[in-house]
């Protein structure tokens, strides 16, 4: 009845290409996806689909139906075994007679961390953790920094030339890339909890932030600003319903300017960018995304708060004194440089995305 | 006996592939290559291997022997009609017995210039000109940039962080880019004709600027420099042995340390940027590779003056405020951004680069 290893490693790689297709609707839940597996066969997938609705194990089993007694069930991550939206899936699971329950990675969730595979070990199922843990947790990598560190999974996205410029020396910036790579942009915004801009790109492109068209989710749209006042006539807080605005800002913020923004629906806080963080991983958000510009992701880079980067390389060239996309403080020394890895390189329509992780990115800088 | 024009093609593309094989062995005659093709099929191959040795019609008769008699010629540039450094190709074309020539492309060489496609056609011998002739410019470039505008084709290259530096805010720039990457440029170095460097990257990052290990052709070292005097210890001046260097200066550069730098063999010449490209076309360079930094590049772009970039991308962060590659005086606005044509990717150990073509590069800027 068991299945050869293999059978194991092909069904988990199944599995985790089910999980990818909850990005967007599940957060603040992981992205999980399980197959049911009987005598090598696929009997039954599943995946969470969206927040509040069914767990993968559920709706695998329900394909499955009968054919799931005495099978395997290949999942990403330990069955939870406590009531949330849903009830336990290790009770399903269990009632469904599954013989064997083959997991990707335990999940660090404090009312989860193991209890799923003891309540599952205890009731005579036989599990194997382990199978496809590396791509699991590259997968849930966000979901497991909310877990373990309280904070949400920080992407910073630029597009700059092939002489690494944001802008011309007289501030344009539209457009350096092109409208592939801006319409992937949006696709990006509509699957995360926040956009974030500085103060500077507020005041220099007075952007909306939101994604066009709407994607899984509405973004709550965050400044991180100073002790300055902001301008009151920005896109930001004068078009109407397209979801929250938050303004962090330095304690010496002037009241009256927040008292008025507020009067246009603007929360106000007063928080550092790690403050910030802790904010919106107490809001839930699993992914926020920072859009610029230099001074803020100098901060950012300089704090160790990033942990992906998105960076758009249009084929031009505008040379002068335009900013790079990333200022603050830096290295002195090439080998103190930040490194990234799973770096990822994709064409779109004439600009490149090179994509990857920042290795210590979770630890800061020493 | 004639072939059908799709095997003109195939065998065109073919040729060209020779062609290629003589980049930084040939110039600055251009690179040239030949099959010849009885009843659909090749009979003889040849390309210009090296300068002064036989071109690549010579060497593909010769291979073909008897059978170029009544055989197509498919040859990448028009044969040429005067004696150079070889006799004329054409009568070699002639005495063979050829019936039809097929050629990529005219040369404009003032020698040749329709007169080798005017020479055979007298003989009787059928010609069709034009067949692979984008990519045949495409690959003579260089060559035809020498003959139509008397200056050698310009390569910049620059080795940039994911964040757009090419060094960090104290100046370090050892390494931005991996080993490979570096291998790369030094095969870049040993195919073209000059290595150029500004003041200010001689100043910080004392360079030798030779290939490592030796290409095809030894390039002349050639330093950028004001009306400032360049430091008597340098590498450049003081490892013997390596080639020539040359130093191009403003008028009012200091005669005392010209005289002394050129007691170790530097030459010196008074010249703008565009001069010194004329100067080094009367020379019969063909490729001259820059290789920065940021202020010579913006006066090389603000004029005009670059035919292509190799952009090596590092995955790498520094922040701060180390300079971007291209400095000079750029553009105000996006619309006016320089753009490419002609662009490749390529990874390289984790590195990644970027060619591309200038747009507009030899008409300059409006």
């Amino acid at each position: 009845m068991k299945a050869p290893s293999i059978d194991d490693v092909a069904a988990m790689r199944r599995a985790l290409e089910l999980a990818a297709r909850g990005e967007g609707f599940v957060e603040p839940n992981p992205m999980v996806g399980c197959v049911v597996v009987r005598d090598g066969v696929i009997v039954g997938e599943g995946w969470h689909e969206r927040f509040g609705g069914p767990h993968a194990e559920v709706n695998a089993l329900e394909a499955a139906g009968a054919a799931a007694r005495g099978a395997t069930l290949v999942v990403t991550l330990e069955p939870c075994c406590h009531t949330g939206k849903t009830p336990p899936c290790v009770e399903a699971v269990l009632a469904a007679g599954v013989a064997r329950v083959v997991i990707a990675t335990r999940d660090p969730f404090p009312k989860v961390d193991g209890g799923g595979v003891r309540a599952l070990e205890a009731a005579g199922v036989e599990c194997v953790v382990g199978v496809g843990e590396a791509e699991a947790r590259r997968l849930l990598a966000p979901y497991l920094k909310l877990v373990e560190t309280g904070r949400p999974w920080v992407i910073a996205k630029w597009a700059m030339t092939l002489d690494g410029r944001i802008a011309t020396e007289s501030g344009d910036s539209q457009w350096i890339s092109g409208e592939a790579s801006r319409a992937r942009v949006h696709q990006l915004r509509g699957r995360v909890d926040a956009v974030i801009v500085g103060a500077g790109t507020l005041v220099a492109d007075d952007p909306v932030l939101t994604a066009r068209p709407e994607g899984a989710r509405f973004a709550t749209r965050v400044v991180i600003a100073g002790g300055k006042p902001l301008p009151k006539e920005r896109k930001l807080w004068l078009s109407d319903g397209v979801g929250p605005v938050l303004v962090a800002t330095a304690p010496n913020y002037p009241r009256r300017n927040a008292d008025y923004l507020s009067t246009h629906g603007v929360e106000f806080l007063t928080a550092t960018p790690a403050e910030l963080l802790d904010e919106l991983g107490r809001r839930k958000m699993t992914n926020v995304l920072v859009e610029g510009g230099a001074k803020l992701f100098g901060k950012l880079f300089d704090e160790g708060l990033v942990d992906e980067v998105w960076a758009f390389i249009a084929p031009k060239l505008i040379g002068g004194t335009g900013p790079s996309p990333v200022g603050g403080e830096g290295v002195a020394l090439m080998r103190d440089a930040l490194t990234f890895t799973e770096v990822t390189q994709e064409s779109i329509e004439g600009d490149l995305l090179i994509r990857g992780r920042l290795k210590r990115a979770r630890e800061g800088r020493e």
